[in-house]
């Protein structure tokens, strides 16, 4: 059993006992007050009032027609009303993106556009990116319960700001208010709950949320992308740190080689999988590959073509970071020990032809037998997983306190 | 904010509202029913009852002679009964220890004494370490609330089982049964409540509890003794893993050198900064400080004596030693993001001469500025952390859910 060392907080039984309901609905689908009274210990009186307040709040709805299931009056059941919804931004280094997310988990709006980041006005970013949240939105009926938005590097929840981000220009940069500045007509009171967070641990929450392990309470996740990051939920939950930039494990030392790393040093992680180093070991620097005017989707692609068609090139690129992949997943499992690692960004792409090479690192690496139990699995979330996991961690908001979302 | 991304567990509230009573007079001290209501938002007749409920199983007392705060009857207040109390035993390489922490935090007995455990029968060693916990409980007054063993290497508590030892050669080794199985006339029905847990994460919950940097929400500490291991304490809750294996950074592969590991790896970051590599570096095989014989702690005291006559040999041991720390200790920053890093075991011993060269890397190779924020710290807990951490982990079940003590 897990030891709740955390001090006890005081709280406010009312708003607890309000998310417990609206979190059972979540997990146990439509059901009558009586049930809900049954499975959650609490009065069939206080139940009552719960699911009125909810219901006030625009969070929950009645189920009709209702059924009749005995001799009495017909139990009516409740469940998450859909016109409530999460949105999900992201700025990645060269595509900016929003995911809707309602609350029963249904995806109902995403759009992409694509965005030199790194070169544009860190101001004008932020505009475009509130023009595409209105677009995207625009389509979805009912009211947003909040954003977070999705950024590649440090970035610190509790202060709003993007620390630093090597990838895209931005440090030390405050981003959750002035996009909320930007959205307070469209997004209303919602506008408060606009946050900030760093791309792969929202990744890793649309994984244990929504990705094909969900609901493992151990999970590790590893992006890889221009940067390499990892996102650990443990027993259930994200792990940040003190300042949010737990999961930066690109820089470890781990390349035997003292290759030289954008960050300053030598032999950083990044400089063996990185998709740069990927990149470089595949083809020549004329290659179409290389060209970032491209999209990347095309140009993974064209590395897959010739890995099909036996080009040994590439085939012993992908051996080659096949290995140095499972070399850091190594210390990701001796560190954590999760019962899952799941692979996304390029991995996820490249997968079919990485995962033999990672499996065997971390099978000679990790300290217990038997990799210590960890299942290795490719992310189906695609590219859009960072702006998912943020739509769904907006909703979470409300499923943790429910009066967030007025009456 | 921290989303809560764990599914809501069905509950039950009375058990709840025991824990959050029993709790809040562990952190704010004695007080009335009618304070504790107001500071807990429970209702002053359910407080009542909850404090009736405690006090009938030993965990409260009234606080004598009540004090009149104003015309009516006086107030009285209850605070943490003494009389309760949590066992926490260690087996190390070379020795048994058990310690007894009262409710209230107070350390009421402890006992150390040498044993050669890789030697012994491991049941020879159960028996032994339930005669020291024996002698030492006899001293205190009261009942126990459980007992927790801390075990070095691989320990799944939710199997009672120490899984990998290679320290003490216990593999896959059923634990936690037959030592309650040896103390169940002494434990009673807290025999039920014996659990098994790696020591570095014991010593690790000893630290956020006990500690220095007590109360430090994101804390993470790293042991030096002949294997090194961390322990993490994420959001105030310890890293466990799925199956109990988070930590495992000894073998991480870190030392440039192609040294030999007794795991049969190389370049474990074990073979920079364990205990033996720090012994090999300083001095010659037939030196006294290699003596297994001889108490760790004096063998200590001969390295700080050498150090403080300014012995060249020694000097560059501790500076090669500190800087492989460092390593290993950026690794740990970079994936956890710890506000607090405190050192144990033989590094707390030797820290005076290992702080700066630890400082000095952490501060070249953690990605974020400044270390991150990360203070570095020596634990004044001693070897006996362990211990200590468990007896707080046995009594953090009773303040988890109270009604593990029969009325």
């Amino acid at each position: 059993m897990q030891p709740t060392i955390r001090p006890a907080e005081q709280f406010d039984v009312r708003r607890g006992n309000l998310s417990v309901a609206l979190r059972r609905l979540r997990e146990a689908g439509p059901r009558s007050r009586a049930r809900l009274a049954e499975e959650t210990g609490l009065t069939k009186a206080t139940v009552s009032v719960l699911v009125a307040d909810l219901v006030q709040r625009g969070l929950l709805r009645e189920v009709g027609p209702p059924e009749n299931r005995g001799s009495g009056r017909p139990a009516v059941d409740y469940e998450l009303h859909d016109r409530v919804y999460g949105i999900g931004a992201e700025v990645s280094v060269d595509y900016l993106s929003v995911t809707v997310l309602d609350l029963r988990g249904e995806v109902r709006a995403r759009k992409r556009v694509g965005y030199d980041v790194p070169r544009a006005e860190r101001e004008a970013t932020l505009d475009a990116l509130s023009q595409l949240v209105r677009e995207t939105t625009s389509e979805v009926p009912g009211r947003p319960a909040g954003l977070t938005l999705a950024a590649p590097g440090n970035v610190n929840p509790g202060t709003g700001r993007v620390d630093y981000a090597p990838l895209i220009g931005w440090y030390d940069a405050p981003v959750a208010a002035p996009l909320a500045d930007r959205l307070v007509d469209q997004l209303g009171d919602a506008a408060l709950r606009v946050e900030v967070e760093n791309d792969v641990k929202l990744a890793a929450i649309a994984e244990h949320a929504l990705g094909a392990a969900a609901g493992t309470a151990d999970l590790a996740y590893l992006s890889g992308e221009m940067g390499v990051g990892a996102g650990v939920i443990a027993a259930g939950r994200l792990v940040r740190g003190t300042r949010g930039h737990a999961g930066e494990i690109g820089h470890l030392p781990l390349n035997p080689a003292p290759a030289p790393c954008a960050c300053g040093r030598t032999g950083c992680w990044e400089t063996m999988v990185g998709l740069g180093a990927l990149l470089s070991l595949a083809a020549d620097p004329d290659d179409p590959v290389h060209d970032p005017q491209r999209d990347l989707e095309e140009r993974l692609a064209v590395i897959v073509q010739r890995a099909r068609a036996g080009d040994r090139r590439t085939l012993s690129t992908l051996e080659q970071v096949a290995t140095g992949l499972g070399l850091g997943a190594s210390v990701l499992i001796n560190m954590m020990n999760p019962a899952v690692l799941v692979l996304g960004g390029y991995f996820a792409v490249l997968g079919d032809y990485l995962l033999d090479g990672v499996r065997r690192e971390i099978a000679d690496r990790v300290v217990a037998a038997d990799a210590d139990g960890c299942r290795v699995e490719l992310s189906r979330l695609g590219f859009d997983a960072a702006a998912l996991g943020g739509a769904y961690a907006a909703l979470d908001r409300v499923f943790t306190d429910p009066t967030v979302v007025p009456i």
